[in-house]
Formats: structure tokens, sequence, C-alpha cells
């Protein structure tokens, strides 16, 4: 097998990416708190030989939790126990630069990627919902840009703790007594506009360095923060055409940087319904679109448009007007992607609102294995995409279908591997293990 | 079997306890961050019948690093791929007031929780590192009272956020569409001097509904904390009347606050040293003493004590007066244990060295199997005693030959187990599982 190939993670949500999915008759809600559903799934992925598989989080409880699962598993704990009993799928977990401490959430990262043998990714955020601020003592969620200034100190930050220990500090000498050479061990000794950190951290530097960053914002802000720090982004696009302008930029940008636009993946979030024929893969998506709630849907409506409809509204057109007076949204990108769809299809509240559940303004496909494997190959061969976020409309089955249908479609097709060719999720995403920037600040004997 | 039954917790610290550990021949330093060495250790506790596992912990690099394997594990990803593995162990993490943020520790320990069918107990402690402060942006280490004063608010706060969803919350019905009976998950709205939170949790109430309050501080504050909210108390005491004195005091203090004492577990250090003969056990605990290093334990002592001796001291008596000059000490406990040694043995500063090095104050015995499971059952048997953190010098060894010599000698007493009663942490300590303080607050239809 030679040539491109494409990369491939599985997104976690309990119960599945559409909003009615833990109420499907293939789903068992009872298990959504088990975490052997969870070990289950990761050692299916495994065996589809996936990159990863991407946790999502928030440190706050969703309002419309009334209607569906969306509590949150916490990503360190729960990633953990799947490293137990994986071998070589890579971690990624979602943490918040607002609201964490750098110092902490650098020490859960090193750890998952020691138990993991070198298997951690950070899914970089910000935090978009505005109740988080309540839960940590500030009085206002901080704005956008705000969040973003402190996430790029934050990243600086927290790549010094990964680095404050050498490779070479552990030394471990049993006979001469020496544990640590300390002379490589380094104090980051960063004092900035947000956050004061001396370090140096308190364990060795980790199999792959530092977790491969990852980065979802699609705003402006967003992509001038991947630009420069990501090596995978996860991002929303309904149609080819956004995706390969997103594609470009965030390929030339990284360019610009002076970096190797290879070393920054695009990975666009896809959730698939699947059937053996492209009319039972529509009825599979209406069984689900029936199972919706609106009382739910409107709430994420809300959130994405900073607009309330009410259920009256269900059946009449969307209203442009209401949108064009909404507060502040908590994602720019993702309310310019329902602003297109909107002129795009011109749909009623109500078809809007079945057009988000699948995957909250992730791209949904409906037809046979081949067609699923076809879109897939179209935007990875046409500049949209180096591979993908494989978001299930249910679990375990909707993900079932795909290891087992698509996946062998885009091995046949020499586009997806057949076997790990190494350990770590660098080694995955063809991205190098980084140095520490301090190993050559000094002179060694 | 019947009677009181002694409570045993395998206490771990990467290489043993000793701080000379990682030298002894019988250690591979190679291990020591490989989680599947933990997973092993674990395992080898669940096969006798342990409580749990102890995993220390603090949010900095000790100084000492350079001279042993005195790094960090960071407990909540280390301890949740260690319940991956087994299936009945409580696995108690160390985790700071003064370092975190409540809304996420809450979430780690829900988690860990949950994962784990409710073996999950928490060693709160205020951190008595000063170096901590300089990793999170503070001026300075809060002093102790004040330190304190934020871990009572903090535990009343997590606890709220613990109890924030009832136990009828998770509703789940395919049926209705009804996920969350949101009438039954509470905002907590807290406000106090150090914490503001508003809540609720973003995870539904776990198997123990908390976790077990585990706490490890002997002074003044320590124990009014530990009578307040402790259902297992980590204790060091060299000698049996002041081990009798501090459970009488502990005992005493929960009952004024209207407790059952018998929900109050306390539990002292033991850090032996066993072999088939006493000779041979002395020439083991003389061996690993001879691997000390002083410029390690020379730093420790001026952890303890807030006094830097010369190597040149080493061989003469501990200067008194020079101890009385000292600064503040991070455990003013531990300081009063060692004034006791010195006024009552009468070292030198290398002796005083050696009797600190097994386990930092706390209680090292050394001795044949029968000697050791009698100096546990003196303890037990009067009045100083619920059960014991046993503390390795060195791992896996140094608990292969407790659990393989010393546990069959308990059992056979009838102090010990032979096999679990229960599935959770409470299970095994006797405790109950809390009601949410939230499930009375309201009528429900």
């Amino acid at each position: 097998m030679s040539g491109r190939q494409l990369h491939l993670n599985l997104f976690v949500y309990p119960g599945g990416h559409h909003e009615a999915a833990w109420r499907y008759h293939g789903s068992d809600p009872d298990r959504l708190l088990d975490i052997r559903f969870y070990q289950d799934l990761a050692r299916r992925a495994e065996a589809a030989t996936f990159d990863g598989v991407f946790f999502a989080d928030g440190p706050s409880l969703a309002d419309n939790v009334r209607y569906a699962s969306r509590f949150r598993l916490e990503p360190f704990t729960w990633l953990s126990a799947v490293a137990a009993v994986t071998e070589r799928i890579g971690l990624i977990a979602t943490a918040s630069t607002t609201y964490t401490e750098p110092y902490n959430l650098a020490r859960l990262f090193a750890s998952l990627d020691h138990l993991s043998g070198g298997r951690a990714g950070w899914n970089i955020v910000t935090t978009g919902a505005p109740q988080a601020a309540q839960n940590f003592g500030l009085e206002a969620h901080p704005a956008h840009a705000e969040r973003y200034d402190r996430a790029r100190e934050f990243v600086d930050v927290v790549t010094k703790l990964w680095d404050s220990w050498e490779d070479e500090a552990l030394v471990a000498d049993q006979k001469t007594g020496l544990f640590a050479d300390t002379d490589r061990i380094h104090t980051v000794d960063h004092e900035g506009r947000h956050l004061k950190v001396c370090g140096p951290l308190n364990t060795p530097r980790t199999p792959q360095g530092r977790p491969v960053y990852v980065q979802a914002g699609s705003s402006e802000d967003g992509r001038a923060f991947a630009a420069r720090y990501g090596e995978a982004v996860f991002t929303a696009h309904q149609t080819l055409a956004s995706g390969q302008e997103f594609y470009a930029d965030l390929k030339s940008r990284a360019l610009a940087h002076g970096r190797d636009p290879a070393q920054l993946l695009v990975l666009p979030g896809i959730s698939p319904f699947i059937a053996s024929t492209e009319a039972e893969a529509r009825a599979l998506h209406a069984e689900f679109d029936e199972l919706t709630q609106p009382a739910y849907s409107l709430q994420l409506l809300h959130r994405l448009l900073g607009v309330r409809f009410t259920e009256e509204q269900l059946d009449g057109p969307v209203p442009r007007a209401l949108i064009e007076t909404g507060g502040e949204r908590g994602n720019g990108s993702r309310f310019q992607l329902v602003l297109d769809i909107i002129e795009r299809e011109q749909p009623t509240v109500r078809q809007l609102l079945h057009r988000l559940a699948g995957a909250r303004g992730h791209r949904v496909v409906t037809g046979t294995p081949e067609q699923v494997a076809d879109q897939i190959q179209e935007w990875f061969e046409h500049g949209a995409a180096d591979g993908f976020n494989i978001m299930p409309p249910w679990l375990p089955g909707g993900f079932d279908t795909f290891a087992d249908e698509v996946v062998p479609i885009l091995r046949a097709r020499g586009l997806f591997r057949t076997a790990y060719t190494g350990t770590t999720l660098r080694d995955h995403y063809g991205l190098p293990r980084p140095a520490s920037s301090y190993t050559h600040t000094k002179e060694h004997a």
C-alpha cells in the first residue's frame, strides 16, 4: 500500500452523535455510563485500524440534558481506562484553556501519554458554552478574542512544561545514585498576561514529547490558532467547496508560519447513515428524525444562532430578520454555516432542526457503503480533507456498520491502512516527535 | 469470620517508600513509568483482598529528585488505568484543595467512581510543599490555617456538586423521550470566601454517591477537619502511646460532631522490613540504609524541620537549638513527631536520617512475618488503629512478602477478610452510601 493515506478518528459522544440516538431501538441507554461500552468501542475502532478515538468535553451541564444524553464523560479518566484495554489507537481528549490550570492539565496529558505508550492527543478548545463561567467563579464567560489570547499563552506554557525535562534527564543509575540529571530539568519561568507558571513539570518527558495538538475552531481566531499550533484540525463543512476553501486556507496559513503543511491534518466531521440501498439509508435517517424532540432542537438552535424560535414557528420558514438580531454566538464559524444552509436550502424551521439533529452542523451523509466511501474519497482527493472524524449517529451500531462495510472499501481502494505501522498517535498521523525546546539551550560535557 | 476486621491499603510511591528503594537490587527503575508495573501491584493487592491502593501526589517537583524516584504519577489517569484491570480494590487518589478547581476535581472523582463501579476515595490534602504556589501563579503558598479554611469550603462545594444529581434524576425513558428529570438536578449556587460555583455537575450521581473522604493531616487543623469530614484518616505515629492518643482524640471529636466514630477509620502508616529471622530483617533494613544519600536525606530533613544541616554535622548529635530556630514547617504534626524521636532516641544526625529514610516519619517495623503481624494486631486491639496503610520499603517485592507471609497470619487470626463481601470501597470500609443532600429538599408528585 502506498500513496497518501486517510486518517480516521472515531468521535465519541455518549450514545452517538444524533440528538435522538439514545431513543433509537438499537441503542441501550443503560450502558451510557458503563466504561466497558466505551472500551468495546475503542477496541472495535482499533480493530478497524483507526488513528484515534476522540472525546468531546465541556465543563458545564447542557441545558437540554432533559431530552438527550448530553451529560459529560470526563475525558482523562475515561481515556485512561480505554488505554488500558487497547494497544495502538490514539486517545484524543478535549480540554479547555479557559477553565483549567496549565500545570494540572500538563500533568494529565503527560500521564495519559506515559500510560498509553505515546497515544495522547489534545483537542484544544477555549470552551463555547457561556454557562461554564459560573462553575469557576467568573462573573462572565470571557469574550472570544480574550479566550484565544489566553489559549495562545496557555499552549506556550504547557509546551514548555512538557519540554521541561529533556529526554536524557531521567538517568536512574542505581550504582551512582543519580536518579535525575537536574541540569537537564528546567524551570519554565513563565509570566504573561494571563498566566504565571514556574515549573518544571513533576513528570519525566513523555513518549511523544507532547500530545498531538488538535484544534477545533474554524473562526478567524480559530484558523490563526490552528495554523500556528495545530497538528490536526477538526472542522465542520456542509459542502465540498466550503471544505476546499478551509483546507487551502489552513495549509497556506501554516506555510506562512514556516510550517510543513503536511503536518497540519485537516479532518472534517462526517456523520454517516449507512444501509444496503440508498432508500433504506434514507429511511434510517428519517427514523432518527422522527425521534427528535423540538424542545431539544430549539435549544440547540438557540445555542448556534443566539435566537429562540417557538414550537408555533416550526412549520414556517426561518425568519431571516430574527436571526440577524441574534446576540453573541458561542461559535462564529458554526453560525455562518447555519446561515449558509438557510440561504442554500430555504428550509422550514423543522427542516432546519432535522438538518442539524444529526451532527450539530457537521456533514451528514446518507447512502450505501459505496456512496459513503465515494464521498470520503471525493473530499480526500479534491483538496478538502486529509481524513475524517467519523461521528456515528448512534453507538455502537452506527460505527459497526462503518467499520464493517465502509472501511473494507477504503482499504480496497488503497486509501486506508490495513495495519498500524507505528505505535504512537504521532506515528499514525505521520507527525514527527518534537525535541524538547530546552535540549540545545545548554552545553553538556 | 466475625468480629472487628482490619482495613489495609497499599500505599504506592514510585519504586517504594524507602528513599533508596530504586537503588535496591530488587527494584527495576526502568519500570517506574510503566503503567503495567502499577496494574500488577494493584492486582496483587486485590488478590490479597486489600481495601484499597493509595496514591500520593503533589503539584510540584521535589527538589531531591536528583537522588530518588520522587517524580509524580498523576493519580486520576493512573488509577483509571488501574481500575480497568481490577474489579474490587478501592482506588484512593490524593488531590489538593489548594491547587485545583472544585468543578474540575468533582468531575475527575465522579468519573473515577463511575468507571470503577464505586471504588473511588479522595485523600484530601491542602498541599504542604510551598513551591507548588509558583506553578499556579500565586505569590506565596497560603498559610496553614488559610489552606484549611479553603479546604472546608472546597469540600462543602464538591459535596454539593456530587449531590447535585439525585439518584433518580437519570431516567433515560426511550418512549417518553425524558432523558433526565431536571427537577431532580440542582444548581449548588455556592458563594463563599474562597469559591463561587453554580453547578450542577455535568455527570449523573455516582455508584458511591461521593468518593470516600480520606484525610491525612494530623495537626490541630487536620484533626478538626478529619473529625468533621474524614471517613478514613491516614496518620503517622512512632509509638503505640502516640497512636492511642490520636485514635481516642479523633473518635471523641467525631462523636462531638454527632457522628458514629466507627465511620471514621484511623489508619496509621507502617513500613515493614520482613524476613525469616529478625536478624535477616535487620540486615535487609541496614542494606537499604547503606543505599541512602545524605544529600537527599538532608533535604528531606529540611522539609520536615525547616532547618538545613550539613554533611559535616552527620556524625554529631542533632543540635536541638538549631531546630528551635527553624522557620514555618509544611507539616506541623510531622515536625513534632521528629522532635519526639530526637528526644526519645538522642540520635546523631545520620541516625536520624536513617530513622526517617524508610517512610518519612511513618513507623518502620523490622522483623519476621509473625512479629509484623503481632505489631499490627497490638495496635489494632489496643485502641491505636482500625487498620493500616502498608508502605512497602520497595515495590513490588516489599509488598509481595507482606501479602504472601503476613496476610495469611492475619487471616488465620481472624483479623482480616479472606474474600471481599462487597464491591465498593464504602463496602470494604463498612461505610454507608450517603443520600444526596438534595433528595428531600423538594416534594415530587
